[in-house]
């Protein structure tokens, strides 16, 4: 790439938030940024879109030298309007992060982090999320950042195969305890809830969502094991979401020509008869 | 399954939809039916969870004979509130919808309706979601109806394979004119954005989300070619997004024990020299 390559920049929890300073500086040192994240925390979007309101965007000034805009919409509406409105061309890379907790394993699920990678994934960026599995106040985003420029740099030079973007989690250790990378499946493992039932002062119930993440999987090849055991985690992810494993079942199990009894075509019940 | 089987009934469009009415009709003929969805529209909400707001749990009585809750929360929420809070066990079946509008192929990633479903199968729970191509204002949910009641039969006497749940489209056509059901793979598919820019009455800039849906694949094992071509589609989908098959190029192409500097193990720069 003989020009600096275009890297946007976006993230779910606000462009307030440490984690995309700490990114951004890390990209500005392979390309030419522009930041397009939410106004407001964003946390546990998925893949949610705006549709039925209107999206505002405004520039913001918070990043030195790099343009930046704060949107009103979700992280993937971020991605989106990033492509059609400020950049009008596909950037080269998109990082989405670095997210204030963990995306590992089912959480991606959940992730506007993620999601909004994925989306760039779906328009045909090559895209990375990253998630420091540090909840605390302070955490410390140097380890992650050092990560996300080496893979940033890995994903320009040796590109991404298509249609996958990346999910990289990085453990609350101090940088020099990581112990490298590892490319991982996704663990198999889930959210076990307990909403936590209140009342308000005027007597009405409500719920708060609260609940343990719990792992399955005794693989050594997950990302929870990487974790686990002092690595960088980088899931290759994709928007497939077909069990093409699961479609033999059913064209053996399942009578699929079965039609209402009225039909003109497949086989009716009068056919049976 | 000697007694009823417990159905839970959720969607995206919330409780007053006619969608949600027929797909309740339906399952009354088969199961024990409960219904736990949101009090407002939700289209678009794709895997969104209600993280730093209370969330409100009322009973209704639009259902009939039915027990029935609104919820303030995401299609997701729901889900999980009917299983924490109002079941307190899995029911045998969840299904979501009928929703008003396609789910069919990338749509899947933006759905509440398939967020719903999939959240119930990340649970344990056998989960179909549906979903009709009409967006008209009187579409007649009766053809789909009729569907859905055959696949959750289905559903209910083989099972699915584990991880494993169901994106049912149903093609917008007279119930004699449908051929059938396709299993069927997600087809290549995005959603071209073009943001409709307006300026508010106070001189200030804002977006509305538009776009064209674009099919990329000429495929006829696809759920797009099932329904251009009167079928309706049933994608089998999974939530572990791995894409396993792109492991080996990375492990193939990247130097994963780079290591910063300072670190204690793996291959450090030194090493290297």
């Amino acid at each position: 790439m003989a020009e600096k390559p275009t890297i946007l920049v976006t993230n779910d929890d606000g462009f307030h938030a440490p984690g995309i300073h700490a990114l951004v500086a890390a990209m500005k040192e392979i390309g030419q940024v522009i930041v397009l994240a939410p106004d407001k925390p964003q946390s546990g979007m998925g893949h949610a879109i705006t549709i039925n309101d209107p999206i505002r965007l405004q520039q913001v000034d918070v990043f030195g030298d790099v343009e930046a805009y704060a949107c009103s919409g979700t992280p993937v509406d971020c991605v989106k309007l990033a492509k059609d409105k400020i950049l009008h061309h596909k950037p080269d890379l998109c990082v989405s992060g670095i997210n204030h907790g963990s995306n590992s394993s089912i959480n991606i699920i959940y992730s506007g982090t993620m999601s909004a990678a994925m989306e760039a994934a779906i328009e045909g960026i090559p895209a990375i999320g990253f998630s420091l599995l540090d909840y605390a106040h302070d955490a410390d985003f140097r380890p992650s950042a050092h990560y996300a420029s080496q893979i940033a740099r890995q994903v320009l030079e040796n590109g991404l195969p298509d249609n996958t973007l990346l999910n990289v989690n990085i453990p609350a250790l101090p940088v020099q305890e990581i112990r490298g990378m590892r490319i991982c499946r996704q663990a198999v493992a889930k959210w076990e809830e307990e909403y936590d039932e209140r009342n308000d002062p005027r007597g009405h119930r409500y719920f708060w969502l609260t609940g343990k993440f719990v792992n399955y999987d005794q693989g050594d090849d997950t990302d929870e094991w990487a974790l686990d055991n002092g690595y960088v985690s980088v899931v290759p992810v994709q928007f497939d979401l077909t069990a093409h494993h699961a479609i033999s079942f059913f064209q053996k199990n399942w009578d699929l020509h079965q039609t209402h009894p009225e039909s003109h075509s497949g086989r009716s019940v009068k056919d049976l008869g």
